[in-house]
C-alpha cells in the first residue's frame, strides 16, 4: 500500500496492542473485508480471540517485529505508549498510521502541550520540572494547588500527584522519579468533554459530536453523547481538533480531551487512537470510531459519520461484568464484553451503551 | 450448561457452518464475552477469520465431531442443511440449539408445510410427488402453472421448476430426481415478507418488525424494514411465528418467509437460523439478530430488540463487493464485507444497510 492508495480487500492490517481497542478495531477491519494480525506481549490479550493471526512477543523483539512487518500491509496501534523505537523499526518496513510524529507528541505531556499551544489551542499553564527547584518555581508560577505529573506513560490518574503547598514539592518530585515531570496549573473545570475525529490519507476529516465524560476515581465512568453545549463551543472543539490533525498530517482517529472552564475550552490531552469516550459511536452512528480508524488507515473514504441516536455509554469495571443480570435484561441496551478472563477491581471489562432518539 | 442455566462468561459456543452467518454470530458471541469454535469443511470459510478456534473437517467425521463437542459448551448452526446425523451425533454429547425437531421440520418442505398448517398457519396448497403419476395428480389438484420442488436442500431458487402444463410434468419430475418432491400451488403474491423472532430457553419471545423482501433472480436483493403493512398484518405474522417457535419449543432465532396474497399471509418457508432478511437488525436495533441468537443459545435474557432506525438492506453479489467506491463514500451507510476471497457471480459477498429516522 502506498500512502495514498486503497488497501485492497483481503489485505492485512497489523495492530500493535491486543486490548479491547485492538479487539474492536479487528472486528471492524473484518467487516470492511480485511484480515488482522494482532501483536501483543500478553498471550491472553483479548484481541487474540477475534482473529486467527497474532504474534505474542515483546515490543523490542526485532525478529518478531520483522516477521510481523512481513506478514502485514499496514500497521496501526491501539495505544500511545507503544515504544517509539518499535514504531520506527516497523515504519522502515511497512506504512504505519498514525505516524511517528503524532505518537511522539502524544507520548510526552510537555511536547503535547507545546504543540497544542502552537496550533492555537489553549491549555492550562504548565512548567517543566526536572528537579525539586523546578518544582518550587512551578509552585510560584502556577500557584497552589498544582498537579505534578510524569511527562510519559501516565494514564487513568496514575503517575500524578496534587501538590497542595511548597512543603509537599520535594517528596512528590522524588516519588514521581525526580525528573521528566510537568507541573500543570490546577483547573476547577465545570465539565470534562472530548471530541473524536478521523482524518484520511487524502486530508478529509470527519468528526463526531462533542461529548461529556464523567470520571470516577480517575477512570471514565460515563460518556453522554452529544454533550449539552452551545453550537459555538461544539464548533470551537471541532476547530482545535481539526487544527491538530491537519498540522500533524495525521491519518486515523484522534481523540482530544478538553476541560470546560468559564465557558471556554482547554485541551487536556490528545490520544492518537480510538478512545473510550468514543465507544458510543459504534452503536449510535452508521460509521463508528473503529470503522472510521480502519477506513483511514486503509485509505478508504471517510463520509459523515451518520449519528442516528443520542447515547449514554457506561464502562463496566471489575466484577460489574459478571454482576450484570439487570443490564442483560434491559431493552435498548447494547452490551460489549471485552473477553478479559480476570476481572480485577478497576479493570475495564466491558461497556454498555443506552440509545435514545435524537 | 444445562438447558436452563446461563452459559458462563468465557464459555465456548460451537458453530456448525463458517459462512457469513457463522461469522456474524461469532463476532456477536465475542461481544457477549464468549469464545467461538467454528466447524466447517471449507478451510477458507469466512468465519475462520474472526476466531482462533476452528475445525476443518467433514460433517460426517465422527472423530472431528467428538473433539469439537469436547471443546465447546453448546452448539448452534448457521444453516438448516447441516446433516441431521451430525446434529444427532453432537446432541448426544453437548446441548444443541435450535434442537433436532426444528431442523428436521425445516429440512423437508413437506414436513414443514404440514407443520405450519398444524399450528394454524396458512400455506399455498401442496401435494407430495414421488412419481410422474403423483405429478399429474398434483397438476389436476393445484392447476397450472404449479411449482415442483425437491423436498430437501433447495435454496435461492435451486432445485425447483415451474410446470406450465401436463406435458411438462414427466421431464420436470425426472430432472428433479423422480422422487421426494413437492408440488406447490402457484401464488401470484403481492409482496414477499418475512419476520424474525428469537425465543429463549425460558420460553420468552422477542420479535423484530415484519419486513419486505425483494428478490432478483431468486436471490434476496433488498430488505425494507419495517414493511409498510397494517398493524393487523404485522400482528398476524407475529402470531403465526410465535405459534411456530412455541410448538417447536424452539431456542434461538427463527425466520419465517411469507407471501402476501389478497391481503392475507401464506407461510412460504421457515429457517431455523439467523437470516439474510434480518441483517438490517445489526445496524438498526440495539439487539440485532446475531446477538439475539447467541443470547438465546447461551441462556441469556431476550429483551425487546430496540429498533432505533428504519433501514434498507441491500446485498452485494459477486463483484459488487469490489465495485463499491460510491457506497464506501456514502454517508449513513453501514458496510459489511464477509471476507470471501472469490467473488463468483451471484455469490453473497457482503451487504450494506442504509438507516433512516423512524
Amino acid at each position: 500500500m502506498s500512502g495514498l492508495g486503497e488497501l485492497r480487500r483481503g489485505g492485512v492490517i497489523g495492530i500493535l496492542g491486543g486490548g479491547q481497542l485492538g479487539r474492536m478495531l479487528a472486528v471492524e477491519a473484518a467487516s470492511l473485508g480485511y484480515h488482522c494480525h494482532i501483536y501483543d506481549p500478553d498471550p491472553l490479550a483479548p484481541a487474540k480471540q477475534v482473529t486467527p493471526a497474532f504474534t505474542t512477543a515483546a515490543y523490542d523483539d526485532a525478529g518478531a517485529l520483522d516477521a510481523f512487518a512481513a506478514a502485514v500491509d499496514v500497521v496501526t496501534y491501539e495505544f500511545e505508549n507503544i515504544p517509539l523505537a518499535t514504531v520506527r523499526h516497523l515504519a522502515a518496513r511497512v506504512p504505519v498510521h498514525p505516524g511517528e510524529t503524532a505518537l511522539a507528541v502524544a507520548q510526552d505531556r510537555l511536547t503535547e502541550k507545546d504543540f497544542v499551544n502552537r496550533v492555537g489551542g489553549e491549555t492550562t499553564p504548565y512548567h517543566t520540572v526536572d528537579s525539586v527547584e523546578d518544582g518550587q518555581v512551578a509552585g510560584a508560577k502556577l500557584g497552589f494547588p498544582f498537579v505534578l505529573k510524569t511527562r510519559r506513560m501516565g494514564y487513568d490518574g496514575k503517575g500524578q500527584a496534587m501538590i497542595q503547598s511548597a512543603d509537599a514539592v520535594a517528596d512528590a518530585v522524588a516519588q514521581l522519579g525526580g525528573t521528566d515531570l510537568i507541573a500543570e496549573g490546577f483547573v476547577n473545570f465545570a465539565r470534562e468533554l472530548s471530541i473524536i475525529l478521523a482524518r484520511g490519507a487524502d486530508g478529509a476529516v470527519t468528526a463526531y459530536p462533542l461529548v461529556e465524560n464523567r470520571h470516577t476515581n480517575h477512570i471514565l465512568d460515563v460518556t453522554i453523547a452529544p454533550a449539552d453545549v452551545s453550537d459555538a463551543m461544539a464548533e470551537a472543539a471541532r476547530d482545535v481538533a481539526t487544527a491538530l490533525v491537519t498540522t500533524l498530517d495525521y491519518v486515523g482517529v484522534l481523540a482530544v480531551e478538553l476541560f470546560e472552564v468559564d465557558g471556554s475550552l482547554l485541551v487536556n490531552e490528545i490520544a492518537p487512537r480510538v478512545h473510550n469516550s468514543g465507544h458510543w459511536t459504534m452503536d449510535a452512528c452508521a460509521l463508528g470510531q473503529f470503522a472510521a480508524h480502519i477506513r483511514a488507515v486503509a485509505g478508504l473514504p471517510l463520509p459523515a459519520v451518520g449519528v442516528h441516536s443520542r447515547a449514554v455509554m457506561k464502562n463496566l469495571l471489575g466484577d460489574e461484568i459478571t454482576n450484570c443480570a439487570d443490564l442483560m435484561a434491559e431493552p435498548g441496551l447494547c452490551f460489549h464484553d471485552y473477553g478479559k478472563a480476570e476481572a480485577r477491581p478497576g479493570r475495564k471489562m466491558g461497556h454498555v451503551t443506552r440509545l435514545y432518539p435524537l
